[in-house]
């Protein structure tokens, strides 16, 4: 049997539950997967990740470059032996960190060069060299190398680097050499159709087996994004994985999994967690609210989180303000475990083919109520 | 039947396993109590600390009565109904922290008032109030307010301030009003084996259902405060427990059981965690140091906390340094169950009549290794 793949196994409208294959195990999809930067969800226990239901883990290939070190991840059993967590991995290519948080000096054909946020080394990051890190680090699901320009660049600059990123992804394909390791594409383009467009139908011309819906969430309108999203999902194969990079706000998800999105990642349920809010139905608790510290109820109504099972707003708003790193990582753990029953949810209203239903109740608790 | 009791149920020297009744439940001496600070055990959750094998938390009076206030956590159902931990719980009195991290303006017969820490509020802390602020708290065993000398004092001071902790102790006794609630004296005395004679016969006089050595682990020799131990319990009930407080070195707590101590607490096993420090049978592991960042091995051999079954010393050593949040996590986990796990063969050791092989078995694992 192939190491990857992907089967469809529901519709409702363009919505679709999906099954996709790892060597490290069958996730169900649409997903959300957690963010584990440098190897580690901030404050989470891999045991508490599984609980909520949590399928894959993403980290980020720009940090465990910089720190431990690809050699070392590698020698440590890859992610899977080094980081506790036994099911599948995504490594992003770095590209998009180098670009946002290393100081980046050159960006060129051969690829990028940056200084280490941490010690101020100048490192390279290459087509060749994303691969080579990530083919070390061992994730299950692997990214091309791109480039994931700034929000707004000008349409002559949006258009060279699509065109740079398509020659980084031949350059990608061409280094990778773990066949138990399966390659996503990133299709670029910006907000501007034609070149979403563009980009979108030359990255499918690879045959991958799966792709990425990439340089959005940088800024642009909402609007704005979810037409690039709804164009791209139009236009990518119904039998791969689409995988929506950097949305994790739940109304996002929503409106991303009716237009066919398969995957997500963000920080967002874990550092707005940290900084003391909790992701509801009626949108997101300020646990730093006064009126939260005589609250006898859970987060979240019917949420079966340890969180929610156990503790009161109350308590979790006294945690909050008292500075306690367990306030934090509470949330935490409840807003990825909102995040993966929602996901779970519409996986339900999809093989019961009511998804637009469940889009409209989803939006229907939101509307009207204090945020 | 009684809600409190105390049964020794078996003896080796000293040494001795107890069994102590609580309304929460009974837990099995000699223990160490995790330190939850102001109602959580950093970084901990509840469910994870009953994993490790805790059987009693320990909240401070003078965080609580600062923030949320004990009025609130009444409301919300006592420490038991608040915070997540549903066996038993021990509060201080408050008067440690007083004057350790308030800001002490006066202290007289009444009482003591000093400054918030928080918010510049000048607060009054007497026998009454201390004892009304744990009533609300709910906790099962509760501490007389006392005055606990810094180290070194004159003997003038020591001898008055115990001759007023026990009128303190006898205005607590008078205070309190809830029959499940077991309320412990606090012996002083400082280092004078004389006036810590003094203050044990006096307190014992009051026949409580438990007794707290304190005034010790505030900057003496060890020496000094062995002696003192050894001069306690020697003069304590047999069939009360024996709580020395703020003791948490694993080979302090080896000396202390084997003088016939049986409850401990410490923020040390968390403190020295989060700063990445990891207990063993030879000493402490500073994650920090390079020498782990390629160390497959968990921290302890042999050892059956989650943070030993999971993960290798290296990963530990990565997170550290990537100053990842998990790290002081994992590590506080072990380091607790580390603490449990020596109670825990200290007991077998007792039940077995083999106490003293036990402290020099420990005492060997240590001798001449790299600590
Ligand atoms: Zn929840
Ligand atoms: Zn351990």
């Amino acid at each position: 049997m192939e190491p990857f793949s992907f089967q469809v196994e529901a519709r409702a409208g363009r919505a679709r539950v999906g099954r996709l294959f790892t060597p490290h195990g069958a996730v169900e999809t649409p997903l959300f997967m957690p963010v584990g930067t440098a190897g580690s969800v901030k404050g989470l226990m891999p045991k508490d990740l599984e609980a909520i239901g949590s399928q894959v883990l993403l980290a980020n290939t720009y940090h465990l470059l910089l720190r431990p070190g690809p050699e070392r991840v590698r020698a440590l059993g890859g992610l899977h032996g080094f980081a506790g967590w036994k099911g599948p991995w995504l490594t992003d290519s770095g590209g998009f960190q180098v670009m946002s948080l290393g100081h980046m000096r050159r960006i060129d054909e051969e690829g990028v060069v940056f200084q280490s946020h941490l010690d101020g080394r100048l490192i390279k990051l290459t087509p060749e060299r994303s691969i080579a890190v990530q083919e070390a680090l061992g994730a299950d699901l692997i990214m091309a190398f791109d480039e994931c320009p700034p929000y707004p660049s000008p349409r002559e600059y949006l258009e060279a680097s699509l065109e740079r990123t398509l020659r980084w992804l031949e350059r990608s394909l061409k280094a990778k050499t773990r066949p138990d390791q399966a390659l996503f594409g990133i299709a670029q383009g910006g907000t501007d159709p034609e070149l979403r467009r563009r980009s979108t139908l030359e990255t499918i011309r690879f045959d991958l087996p799966g792709y990425a819906i990439g340089g959005l969430a940088v800024g642009e309108p909402k609007e704005a994004m979810f037409a690039m999203v709804e164009l791209s999902t139009r236009l990518l194969p119904e039998d791969r994985p689409r995988y929506l990079m950097g949305v994790g706000h739940p109304e996002d998800l929503v409106a991303a999994m009716g237009l066919g999105v398969d995957l997500f990642d963000c920080v967002y349920p874990t550092r707005t967690g940290r900084f003391g809010s909790a992701l509801v139905p009626e949108g997101r608790l300020n646990l730093k609210n006064a009126r939260f510290l005589e609250d006898r109820r859970p987060l979240e109504e019917g949420c079966d989180c340890y969180t929610c099972q156990t503790f009161s707003r109350a308590y979790l708003a006294h945690l909050v303000r008292a500075g306690e790193m367990l306030g934090g990582i509470l949330l935490s753990l409840h807003n990825l475990r909102h995040l993966h029953r929602l996901t779970e949810a519409a996986r339900q209203a999809i093989r019961e083919g009511r998804y637009g239903d469940f889009a409209r109740e989803f939006a229907g608790r939101r509307f009207g109520r204090e945020v």
